[in-house]
């Protein structure tokens, strides 16, 4: 195929104006017209072959899905709605072009499943392996955006789903939890919320640092997936472990001064004054530090 | 040095609240408050090592401007202000803090000279060469966007500064034409406009493409860089022929069916109805076709 060019032609012909895009990709940049009505958010990701997905293991439209995801997950720790978003692909000398429409499906395709239309972007080739970076623009449609830094002593914890044993595949077929996070805004006053992409102690830790709180987790209350299970098994780390510590589950980790329904979302601890975050098992509390992702340099 | 989430924390503690900046980076995502007399226009680019600059020879300094002033290029090619802008980096394991800090300074300020706030982010490092990806929010503030298809048949085409043989270093240093591609709008109606990132034969075509017409540019006018003639010396290419291809001058490139003076923008040839576009020189006209930048993959 002949190069960048004709890969950003095909992707301008499926592009199409609306109310809220007035000029869609093509140009040097797109315009939108923001209703004044809704705060407008912003943030940005990107996925790196071999370090948040392997492109020897992972198809082109998976890893594509994941870098929309990732920051559609944003959106839901928020809950806001996604409005637009712009990719860059960095792709590997020598990708064919059905490689990089695979790539460019799987962007689209779950950004569709959000009504969230890609506005721009940039392709080139070189030496290196593939990167996938998008920028997400949510809008508040009505909700106050929610906030790590809200979190009061006395309000539960609780997260939306099992955690543990990403790495056995889910961390690349996630769903973004945007119809939960706002239903859950809807049935109660949500003090603070994060999505759960560096782990449970970590994320916790994030939420404590920037609401000036600390926490208690309880170990038994903490839902294990069954990757968790399947990962101890072959790694001999007791499953809780990997639900504290594992990123990538990408469920919501929230905070509430209401008595959520189970059904809705699981009540794993309370917040507390005192700084720091406790692992509280068999009547014992005991420091729980952050081992979930970080990068090094 | 510790590592990603140390390197967040300096840059969040860098961070202020403005009127348009609600909530600033720190949270999954950053809030703004658009206001709703300006049409947001939002894009996004991407530098790669080894092929927009090479780490062995460019400061983390100078790549951390160059992946900003990419960006606002493309503000100055809309004819819109910068409002804010987010930015992912992929740094090469082993990477010190130091340089880490140097790069987002050189992002900042470049930002900074524009007065565009840098709201979010995303950090890795990986076994691959540095990557960094710029995403930009612009605001009409005032001046209708200036598209690419708005040329139309008898328009003169004019180019803000000399050309060709960026390479030897001004691709590094280039300053974004936002305040110039200002004042062209104030001073005459400018009917299309792309800032020369893919060499003027190349972008004029992209203009030439989406206004469905044809251009002729006159070989004695195009103004010619001395970096190209340097370069011609150098590489036996006749400089005109680095004016006509190089690319990253990031001049910008403008019609307009008003004469403009000289000293503002170079008056380098004329719109017709016919698609294509050609070179005039010496009374004859000869296809330009376009040698500039392209990525295969």
């Amino acid at each position: 195929m002949s190069g960048e060019f004709a890969f950003i032609s095909w992707i301008c012909a499926q592009q199409r104006a609306t109310e809220l895009v007035q000029v869609p990709a093509g140009d040097d940049l797109a315009i939108l017209k923001w209703d004044a009505q809704d705060l407008l958010l912003v943030g940005t990701d990107q996925v790196l072959d071999g370090v948040h997905f392997d492109s020897k293991i992972h198809s082109a439209w998976q890893i594509g899905r994941k870098a929309m995801n990732r920051n559609l997950s944003d959106c839901a720790a928020m809950a806001c709605l996604p409005a637009a978003a712009v990719a860059t692909v960095a792709f590997a000398r020598g990708t064919s072009m059905e490689y990089a429409r695979q790539l460019y499906l799987g962007i689209t395709e779950a950004a569709d499943a959000f009504a969230c239309p890609i506005v721009g972007g940039d392709t080139a080739s070189w030496d290196g392996r593939l990167v996938v970076t998008v920028s997400i623009l949510g809008r508040s449609a009505g909700i106050e955006p929610v906030r790590r830094s809200g979190a009061r002593p006395g309000d539960f914890v609780y997260v939306t789903g099992p955690l543990g044993g990403s790495l056995l595949g889910r961390h690349m077929t996630f769903e973004p939890r945007i119809a939960l996070a706002r239903q859950l805004v809807s049935l109660a006053p949500v003090s603070s919320m994060i999505d759960l992409s560096d782990g449970l102690s970590r994320d916790l830790g994030h939420i404590c640092q920037q609401s000036k709180v600390g926490a208690v987790v309880y170990a038994e209350q903490i839902p294990i997936h069954d990757d968790a299970v399947a990962l101890g098994m072959r790694d001999g780390t007791p499953p809780l472990e990997h639900a504290l510590h594992d990123g990538e589950d990408h469920e919501l980790l929230l905070t509430s001064p209401h008595e959520l329904a189970p059904t809705i979302a699981r009540r794993i601890g309370h917040i507390i004054a005192e700084p720091g975050v406790w692992l509280e098992r068999d009547g014992n509390r005991q420091p729980l530090k952050p081992r979930g992702w970080e990068h090094t340099f």
